[in-house]
């Protein structure tokens, strides 16, 4: 063998190592921090699902590390954690940040708003992908669906509601929005933390609260002190949140991009699924073990005052910023043309299984 | 350089090598035949969306080709063509087998069935995906879920329908299951190429026809000779199936394995939300060009009939074969189940929302 082939098979050598290492030695490593605790169901198996399917699909070269809140210790402190590149992901839910940007509020889900085909449908066909981008592109973070509760409760409440007047001075742990909505009626909203809520009905320190629904309330024990359970208005679609550092996805090499967003959008998917059937099983559970359990819907005029309330408050919130009228108008928009499907499809659909 | 350090450089050389090429140049080349022709609307863009994801996920080390019905000529052959090994991949619908087993039949949708999110859900969580393994199995098949209409819509009718009596002798395109329960009212169901459908109709060769919901039958241009479009009884969730023979699956690496299946799910998730998107925005068109289109449930003696009749014919399935009555049980069993939640959340809502 002469000198010049022994070089030829040395920079072969080199080549084909550094090929080599690219493809399977240098292994990406990130961190995801998550609002919720350990082992948090349904929630905490959307970011789960997710990081196993990044694994797996990458043949173990991209690993997520998932911090919960009992380890970082900032439950709210996702935004803060991901803008700053302190985590290169998060797990939480975009209505959370309406104290820093108040047009993150639109992201999550709307009191009278899209069922959760419906938010798909305008998140990917009808611009709310894009009105997500502009309102969190100066932050430096990607926001993507996390997953979806399906549609909320309106919540459990130890008294029935019968008229407005029953609203008034209602005392109730409802946070965010709605709470605001309810407030105009003359309600008390409140918040309290998740470990003293059943104790806070119990004891009356509240009268009524609103969680998630079946999937996650029954492990709450609501249903064993208050036997009225109104169905929902103010969360009809809630969607979770994943968030990215822009800098740290734009490091990553093209196949890990397409792989993450994959394995987040259909964690997201997936979480809507698991929800509805945990629903499904959790709610026949209360029903057979608890038949005192009366479900309700809020009487006609309480629906229509509240929606009036809610109608004002948007416009007011619209008349403020036209970011938030250009959002909220592509909302209503994109509502009432799905709208008109929905209750022409699924809507008629089940009136026609019971017709009697 | 001594001969043994040459030796060395040579062993280096040829594993490098064969890492290298694991790794980067050996392409994993499939096929997929699909049922539908080129460039199909919402149907050809989940087989093209799951193979792009495919493509990009593996940074192009597995490829798949797509031929549509004009290039293998048999739209109903995929089946075959999966099982032989001739195609590794097939995208179609698994109601299309029945022929070859009866128990293909419960995989796509069913008349008075579950809705889409309801069916989902049974997939993954109550059991069917478990009972579709066991039905493909023995063929050597794989079969997935591969993207869903939404609710399909009763169909287009030339003159309204006001009693059972109207069904009576009516000439109806629709195929299949549900074609057999309304024969057991008296209807004259047929099946006509979807090319000659229109014509067919105009000329009163058939009184009335069934095709999906706006969001593909806005393009058949049905609305303009046959004015009455009724709400859907029949195909509450029709799902497409991605079927992949099990010996190619099987010689995949993991990670490809891995990557071919979250494709598949999330192409098919995709597609319930395209279709959504088309639905409103296509029943929007409708509406708004063609004010004279009216939309009408049938009444509900026609509708309790037909869901009889139907309910006679599974009894009737379900006492030939016990895997029938296992599949069967199991959708009635879940659908109970779902039910319950789906009627007070999304239906619950959409009241509230519209109290008046």
């Amino acid at each position: 063998m002469s000198k010049s082939i022994l070089l030829k098979a040395l920079v072969v050598v080199t080549f084909a190592f550094s090929g080599f290492a690219n493809a399977g030695d240098e292994k990406v490593r990130w961190r995801l921090a998550e609002t919720w605790g350990p082992n948090f169901p349904v929630f905490g198996d959307a970011s789960k699902n997710m990081a196993r399917l990044v694994k797996e699909m990458s043949d173990g070269r991209f690993i997520i590390r998932i911090d919960s809140a009992n380890k970082h210790k900032s439950a709210l402190g996702i935004f803060d954690f991901v803008k700053a590149g302190q985590y290169q992901m998060g797990h939480s839910a975009s209505y959370y940040w309406k104290g820093k940007d108040f047009n993150t509020l639109f992201f999550t889900t709307l009191p009278f708003g899209m069922t959760t085909p419906e938010q798909y449908a305008w998140f990917y066909h009808g611009g709310g992908m894009e009105l997500m981008k502009d309102v969190y592109d100066k932050y430096g973070v990607m926001s993507f669906p996390g997953g979806n509760t399906g549609n909320q409760m309106g919540g459990w409440f130890r008294k029935e509601i019968n008229s407005l007047e029953d609203l008034n001075g209602l005392k109730m742990r409802i946070p965010g929005f709605a709470g605001e909505v309810l407030a105009k009626l003359g309600a008390k909203p409140t918040n309290i933390a998740s470990g003293e809520l059943y104790t806070a009905l119990e004891r009356n320190t509240i009268d009524a609260l609103e969680w998630v629904g079946p999937s996650l309330d029954l492990r709450m024990g609501f249903h064993k002190i208050a036997p009225f359970y109104y169905t929902g208005w103010h969360e009809p679609a809630t969607e979770l949140q994943f968030m990215v550092n822009q800098k740290a996805y734009d490091k990553l090499p093209k196949d890990l991009q397409v792989i993450l967003k994959t394995a987040m959008k259909l964690a997201a998917y997936d979480m809507y699924t698991q929800s509805t059937h945990e629903s499904g099983k959790n709610l026949a559970t209360i029903q057979n073990d608890y038949p005192n359990v009366k479900i309700r819907s809020f009487p006609k005029p309480v629906m229509q005052a509240i929606k009036k309330a809610n109608d004002d408050l948007l416009a007011e919130f619209a008349a403020k910023d036209p970011k938030t009228k250009e959002i909220l108008d592509s909302i209503h928009k994109y509502q009432k043309q799905v709208r008109g499907w929905t209750n022409f499809s699924d809507r008629a659909y089940l009136d026609n299984f019971d017709s009697k």
